[in-house]
């Protein structure tokens, strides 16, 4: 399913993305006192599929799993890491970056999927440094080729050891015919803003830059030799350290592993559950309520821990959103459904509103923000149906919004008694979730004419049926029960039969209505002309760059420039 | 060359983009004082290659090679036009957008070049309506499909037939399985700002959209029944140029035949001369300063008309970035160079400067902005070499900040007695050129710190050498004699040797800096996007929707969503 005559290593059935510290094979997670160490050394035969090794500190999916949940658990287990200090394990090598016959044997989805994930995570890097006070630190022991300095230009501040040997290097291109397509070409001129045409030169070289021309052309931020390494780096985590705003005293919580149930048809967590209709090629996401109130305060917030509904649902949710997006490729389109008690779910959203500058309810907050830009980016089709029993209200009603589409039922359905669906508007949908782009999605939406958005915020607290949903824009199209079953059917058969690319374009260009941001610019500049790249026959063909890469022979180009 | 199949038509040798309206097959243009009639009325037999029919007024390359040029002469020879009203010579078609024949069996480069440069015409159309004050009107009086409605999309007020049959559609996705890739997308929601769930629905239903949800949807700007059509469209015209700012009194100037001479190792202009080493892959297209010193004055510029020398320079500097990008497909690099007297390059600019409210002036700035812009999408390595005897002044030294390198001889040659060469910036390095992302190149080469702007600004007016050019960071790199022959010549052969698709996103990716605007969206997301799909078999495979479509057969598509 994930690899072209690729089979996954140690007999597994899916690409898993939970694991945990005690679970690593490439990573080591130290934490002390207000510095964590986080070093990469990576063991060569712990690929996630049969037939490489990972020589050099390459990586692959699985080692990129493994840093997603590092990162995931310095937020929520150690509020009171303020540095993160990234290094290598490994003697003169940093990292190597994107382990190459990985790539050349990878199916193109497979390609796609591991460069999304990977980006998400690098976002995810400069998201715990912007609004978690957590500043990440690189250093550059030897080589940081590709992915490896992509992975360092995600961080903020990189020593490089000036040792005649160390180096960043972004040789893709001349190496491979691909981009440096994690945000590498992105981050060098947008966020350390070297000058386009150095960056073209530095892009263009096999070897790299080190030295003093890593610092004059801002590709490092400072140089150190040897001797003097360790001294550096403990100064600088210092520095970082008092300088941070993180506010996390006391212990964190512990993200305990996810109750889960895989079977043929799906995946069923304890709020989530997943259904797949393969012969439909949809799958269904239903997310329950809370079954009580939440806690009163943020003492019981804590003592809830990873059971904390907010919490429990978005990491359930994020799961099966990486879940499906990789293991189940052949689904055209995911459905959201939500259930139970919605005076709970704004319970929580209220919760999560007064108690906000807490760092768990910070962290909370931000991890749902980043779960639904996951949604955003996901290649599937979004749709979201609003029935009796549902409870779209604030955080959850997000799902609404960043649906392509959505139909919200008008009045009752013959034969059910529940009341009429509502979906009810909270202050969760006007701020904390910002898409990659920078606006909410409600802003999003309301482009046209922004007193559509005013018009929205006074309905905060409102109960609102189909009808005022409707008119108010919120959902796509009100259909009453007597076409309800009908509609949906037509449209969901008609959907799944165009072409999965086709719609991958067009709702990667939808969704994203006005202003580009550097992390958005990275899905979309730059991820949509590697992903072309991913397909020409001078990467990827027989003759392509990527196979003939370490066999001795040159590739041969088609040298028609398109 | 142009077409995997095809040959062109009429035994032409090359895509010419040089025409005249006496001698347009597909459009009429007709002007009665301040409004002007363009109407398309494509001749089926009419396409630029062999083995297709342009059914319903559907377009090929040449039909927009004939538009662009309209539209450049509604510009500089009908300066009293104000109002433009863009409509079809069909009954009850408006236009069936891009030929899918002609599609289904173009090269990839073909393609991609065609979708190009249609862009660069629409956007040219929005240009014309911001800048020159003349507003675009289309009246839809029948089926706007696609391409057909993309155009209508570049237009500043859409009027639809009110006929219960006129629609509005955008059927690429369910129809052929690609994107409607002319700014359809990103003009539907960031122009037009329809919701974007609603730009979904629309933009995968085949039959479009009429009438009053047309309009409430911001489809289109109004319905007219077809009795009041023309008394619409005149008091439409009236209104939009008794509210245009366009104060061209008088006569226009004629854009008389460029002359050229083709052969087979380039084309020769006046001032412009393009040498193709085809065993080295390299255009090398040099600039002549003028002779002489401009007119003292804007009559005297009147008075030249198309040979004033920066009016000449951008006509013949287009016409060969678009005879290069299509005709001479395995061309890697473009080099800039250029020969003359500074001081008559920096007149012009002078003039250009203190003129610039003059309707004539504002449209040849206007004019050179479009021309870089067009350098700045061109798919190939952008070189600018400053050598001894070179002019890079002003104007022209936005060729040095549009080129992805430069580089720039330190003192002089062995046996060249002419001086070491100089730079020299003047207003227009600062503001009337922007990249269609917004900034000017200056600003986006100096991202890093704004004051090397002002460091920059402040040495207007002074002849730079190269060590202050490099010092400025004006500059790639500065060489001296001993080095100049072999670093340029090892650079060279280098370059030509990478992938030529990887330099592409590499180039697209590196040299638009900071943010994106509308117009830069739609040569990054979009076009990106739409370039990775036509290399996907499910558009573009022998079963993929492109060669499928009219043949009764339906497409088979890989269902896996990457």
């Amino acid at each position: 399913m994930a690899g072209e005559d690729r089979v996954l290593a140690g007999g597994a059935k899916y690409i898993d993305f939970q694991t945990e510290p005690s679970r690593y094979r490439h990573w080591k997670l130290a934490v002390d006192g207000e510095i964590a160490t986080l070093t990469m050394d990576v063991d060569e035969t712990g690929g996630l599929f049969e037939g490489y090794q990972l020589k050099l500190n390459s990586y692959d999916l699985g080692v990129d799993i493994e840093l997603a949940d590092a990162v995931q658990r310095l937020r929520f287990e150690h509020p009171g890491v303020k540095v993160v200090v990234l290094r290598s394990g490994k003697n003169r090598v940093f990292c190597a970056g994107a382990n190459i016959r990985m790539l050349a044997g990878a199916t193109h989805a497979h390609k796609v999927n591991f460069c999304k994930f990977t980006n998400e995570t690098r976002n995810g890097l400069e998201d715990s440094s912007a609004n978690s006070g957590q500043r990440f630190i690189t250093v550059v022991n030897g080589t940081a080729a590709g992915g490896g300095y992509e992975l360092a230009l995600a961080t903020d501040h990189i020593i490089l050891a000036d040792d005649g040997a160390a180096a960043v290097a972004l040789p893709e291109l001349p190496l491979l015919a691909v981009l440096p397509g994690t945000g590498g070409l992105t981050r060098v001129v947008d966020k350390r803003k070297v000058r386009r045409d150095r960056a073209d030169y530095f892009c263009t070289i096999e070897e790299g830059i080190k030295g003093k021309r890593a610092v004059q052309w801002r590709l490092v931020d400072e140089i150190v030799p040897n001797s003097k390494l360790e001294a550096k780096v403990s100064e600088r985590a210092r520095q970082f350290a008092a300088a941070s705003k993180r506010d996390g005293n006391g212990s964190g919580i512990s993200l305990t592993p996810l109750k889960r149930n895989f079977d043929d048809n799906g995946v069923r967590y304890g709020l989530v559950s997943v259904d797949i209709d393969r012969a439909q090629r949809i799958a269904t996401i239903s997310i329950k309520a809370p079954d009580a109130p939440p806690p009163n305060d943020i003492d019981g917030v804590i003592t809830q821990g990873a059971s904390f509904w907010p919490l429990q649902v978005a990491r359930e949710l994020d799961d099966a959103i990486l879940h499906l997006r990789i293991n189940e490729l052949e689904t055209a389109m995911l459905v959201f459904k939500s259930h139970g008690d919605r005076a709970n779910v704004l319970a929580c959203d209220a919760l999560l509103e007064a108690n906000k500058s807490h760092w768990l309810v910070n962290e909370i907050r931000q991890y749902w923000k980043r779960v639904l830009k996951r949604i955003d980016v996901t290649s599937r089709t979004l749709v979201t149906l609003i029935e009796p029993g549902s409870c779209f209200a604030g955080t959850l009603a997000e799902l609404v919004f960043a649906a392509d589409r959505s139909y919200m039922l008008i009045g009752q359905k013959q034969g059910d008694n529940r009341a009429p669906p509502a979906i009810e508007l909270t202050p969760m949908n006007f701020g904390p979730y910002p898409m990659s782009h920078g606006l909410t999605r409600l802003q999003s939406r309301f482009q046209a004419d922004v007193s559509d958005l005013d018009r929205a915020r006074e309905k905060i607290g409102e109960a609102l049926d189909a009808e005022q949903a409707e008119q108010l824009g919120l959902v796509t199209f009100a259909l009453d029960d007597i076409d309800w079953d009908d509609e949906i059917r037509v449209f969901l058969e008609e959907r799944t039969s165009f072409s999965p690319d086709g719609l991958t374009g067009m709702e990667a260009n939808l969704r994203f209505v006005g202003p580009e941001t550097m992390e958005s610019k990275i899905f979309s500049r730059l991820t949509a002309w590697q992903n072309w790249i991913f397909q020409r026959p001078n990467a990827v063909g027989e003759n392509g760059a990527l196979l003939r890469y370490g066999t001795g022979q040159k590739p041969q180009f088609d040298m028609t420039r398109v």
